[in-house]
C-alpha cells in the first residue's frame, strides 16, 4: 500500500429516532441559524419535512430554505445557496436527501467560504479555504456522500459535470435512518446499488501493491451489496434490507476500505461526461459502462477480475485459469445488473453515436484517466462505442 | 443491527517518514510540551527514541520522560505520568511503544484531567470527564489502541485487570510505520496476532440481527491475518507483510467493522483474570482461552462458526451440515494457533488449577460476562479448567 493519511471526523449516526434524540444537539454545536436544502417534493410527501421542521422549531434553530436541488445538481443551485448563507450569515448547512442534495450542500458550504468562484475549486484551478459546517439526513443509499468530503456538481453552461471536495467538507454529522428510504422508487434504489457497487469497483480495480487486507474489506462491501441488492427490491419496506444497503453505502466511500491504494476511477470520469451531457442518473451511467470498460481491460491483471468471481459471487475455481474465471466475474457483474433491470446499453437511454468522440476528448481534458489501465481518449471511445 | 453512533477522530497515518514529517506539526497543534511514554529500551535500541527526540529538539518541543511502562501496565505507572502532566503542565502525551505503552498514556492522559481517582473509571465507579490531547508511536501491531479510546490497566494490589476508556481517549494522531516493527520478536510478533485475531473474534461471535455487511468486513480482516501471520513470521523483515498485518490489528479494534453490534468479550474478561494473577502475555492467554470458548458455545449457533470456516479459512462446505463445518472451523482455529506457535494450554505457562475459582468469581463479579453466550462463574470454570 501507499503511505497515507487518514481521518474522517463525521459524527454517523444509524437508527430510528437517532435524529429526533440528537439533531438539535449536533446544530447547536455550531450555532443556531441553518440553511436548509432539500430537493423535490418527497421529503414533503414522507413526512420527513414537517418532523425536522418542528425539531428546528422545538429547538430554537432559524433556518431559511433552499428547495429544488436537481439530481446531478447544478452549479446555479450552489450559487443560490452561498447567496443566502452570506447574506442570512447562516452557521450550517443542513442538507435533507440523497447524494444529489449532499453534493449540492457541500458545494455551498464550501463556496460561502471561499473568495472566488466555488467553480474555480471543481475545475481544479483553486483549493477550498474553508467551509461551513454541514450536517446530513440521509434519503437514498448511493453516494456516500453522507461520510466523505467529496462532491459532483454540473456546470450546465459548459457541459462539464466536474468532482470536488476538501478536508473541510466531510459531514460533521449524518443521521442514516433506513426508513427514510422506503418510499425510494425501485428505479432510484437500483441506481444508487449501481452507484455504491461502482463505488467498490473502482478501489477493487487498481495497481496499488500489497493490499491483501483492502481488497477483503472491498470484497467484504461487495458480497454484502450482492446478496442485499435483489432482496431489497422485492421488500423495499425491510427495514434491515433497507440499513444493510445503507451501511453498505456508506462503507463503500468512507476511506475505510481503501486506505492507502490509488482506485480506478476511470468509469466515473465517463459516466461524468454522458451525464453531463444527458442528464441520466449516474448510477444508470455507471451500471452501463463498467461492463464494457471491465472487458476492455481485463487483460491488465486477469487475477483481480478472478477473485472478484470466487471471493463475491461464489465461484468455484474448479481448476480453471485466471482468465477464465475473469470472463466468468464479468458475465457475473452482467447477470447482477440484469437481474436488477439497470440499464445495460446507451441505446436504452436514446444516446446514439452523435456526442461519443466529444465526451471521449472531454474526459480527459485535464490527463489521461484510470489507474488499473491508463487510458486516452482512443480507448475512452472504444469503450463508449461497445456500449452504444 | 443497532441503532449506533460511529465517531472516530484519530488522524492515522501509515507509511515510511511521516513520522519524520508531520509529529511535530501535529503536537503543535495542541501546544509545545509533551510527556513522552515508553517501556523497555527496545525504542532505544532501533533507534526510534533518538529519531523522536531529535525530531522535537528540532521542533522547538520540550519534553519530559516517562520510561518503563510494563507488559500489562499498571496503575502504578498511570498514577507517575498523572503527577508529571500536572506538575510540569504538559500539553500532550506522546506514547512510543505497543499497546500496553498507549493504554499506560491513555490512563495518564484521562487521569490528568479526572479530580479523583483514575482507577474508579476503570472500575465503573465514575466516568472521565476529560483528557490531556494523546499522540502515539506505534511499535507493535496487535491492540489496535492507536486508534481506539480504550485500554487495560492492571492494579498489582487488588490483582484487577481491567478495561476502560472515554470519547476523550481516542489519539488525536498515530504514526504506523511498519518499519519500527522489524525488531519485534517472534513470540512478540504472535502474540499480537493473537490478539488482532481475539478481537475479531469477539465482535464475530454476537447475537445482534442483520449484521450481513459487518460479518462480511469481519471476515475480511480474519482472512488478511489468517493469510499473512505465517507469513511474517518467516520473514520479520518484510514491510509490506509487517504493514499489512498492523493495518490488520489497527482496523480490528477501531470500531469500523463491527458498528452496530455488541461483540462478545467473554474471552477477554476470562483472560484479563489470568493475567492479572500470572502476569502473562495478553495475546498468549487469549490464544488458549478461545478454543475452549469455541467448544464451549458452538452450539448456541453453529451456522456462526460454519461461515468462519467456509469464509475465513475457504472450507469447501461439500454438503456438510452447520454442525460438522463449526467442528471442522474449530479445528482450524487450533490448527492456526499451532502453526505459529502459539501456547494452548494452561499448562505452558505452568498455571495449575489452584486459582481457577477466585478467577471464574471474578471474572463475572460485575455481571455475567458474554453476548454469543452468557456465562456465569460455572461456565467460565468449566472453560478454564478445559484449558488447563
Amino acid at each position: 500500500m501507499n503511505p497515507f493519511r487518514f481521518h474522517n471526523p463525521t459524527v454517523l449516526y444509524y437508527g430510528r429516532d437517532q435524529m429526533e434524540q440528537h439533531l438539535v444537539d449536533e446544530i447547536r454545536r455550531f450555532g443556531t441559524k441553518v440553511l436548509l436544502v432539500y430537493g423535490g417534493g418527497s421529503i414533503r410527501r414522507m413526512g420527513l419535512y414537517d418532523k425536522i421542521t418542528r425539531l428546528l422549531e422545538d429547538g430554537g434553530i432559524e433556518w431559511l430554505e433552499l428547495p429544488g436541488v436537481e439530481p446531478n445538481p447544478r452549479l446555479t443551485t450552489v450559487y443560490k445557496g452561498i447567496d443566502l448563507c452570506r447574506t442570512h450569515n447562516v452557521d450550517l448547512v443542513l442538507a435533507v436527501g440523497g447524494g444529489s442534495v449532499l453534493d449540492c450542500a457541500k458545494g455551498i458550504a464550501m463556496g460561502t467560504k471561499f473568495d472566488g468562484d466555488v467553480w474555480d475549486i471543481y475545475s481544479r484551478k483553486a483549493q477550498a479555504t474553508g467551509a461551513l459546517p454541514l450536517g446530513t439526513v440521509l434519503t437514498l443509499a448511493a453516494t456516500g456522500s453522507e461520510m466523505n468530503s467529496g462532491g459532483v456538481i454540473t456546470n450546465w453552461e459548459t457541459k462539464e459535470k466536474l468532482g470536488g471536495g476538501s478536508p473541510y467538507t466531510f459531514p460533521a454529522f449524518s443521521f442514516c435512518n433506513a426508513e427514510n428510504t422506503f418510499t425510494v422508487p425501485r428505479d432510484q434504489t437500483v441506481y444508487g446499488i449501481c452507484d455504491m457497487l461502482a463505488h467498490c469497483f473502482e478501489h477493487y480495480f487498481h495497481p496499488t501493491p500489497n493490499t491483501t487486507l483492502q481488497q477483503h474489506l472491498i470484497e467484504g462491501v461487495m458480497q454484502a451489496i450482492v446478496e442485499t441488492a435483489p432482496k431489497v427490491l422485492e421488500h423495499p419496506n425491510d427495514f434491515d434490507l433497507r440499513e444493510t444497503l445503507m451501511l453498505s453505502s456508506t462503507m463503500a466511500l468512507n476511506g475505510m476500505i481503501n486506505m492507502g491504494l490509488v482506485g480506478d476511477w476511470a468509469c466515473h470520469a465517463i459516466e461524468h461526461e454522458i451525464s453531463a451531457i444527458y442528464d441520466i442518473p449516474h448510477g444508470g451511467g455507471l451500471a452501463i459502462v463498467f461492463p464494457h470498460w471491465m472487458d476492455y481491460v481485463v487483460s491488465t491483471n486477469p487475477s483481480r477480475f478472478a477473485t472478484l468471481a470466487t471471493e463475491v459471487f461464489h465461484v468455484a475455481r474448479d481448476g480453471r485459469s485466471d482468465e477464465e474465471l475473469a470472463q466468468v466475474a464479468i458475465a457475473k457483474v452482467r447477470a447482477f445488473y440484469a437481474a436488477i433491470g439497470a440499464p445495460q446499453r446507451l441505446a436504452d437511454y436514446g444516446i446514439g453515436a452523435e456526442n461519443l468522440e466529444w465526451m471521449a476528448q472531454q474526459a480527459v481534458r485535464f490527463k489521461p484517466i484510470g489507474q488499473f489501465r491508463v487510458l486516452e481518449a482512443d480507448d475512452v471511445l472504444a469503450i463508449l462505442k461497445a456500449a452504444l
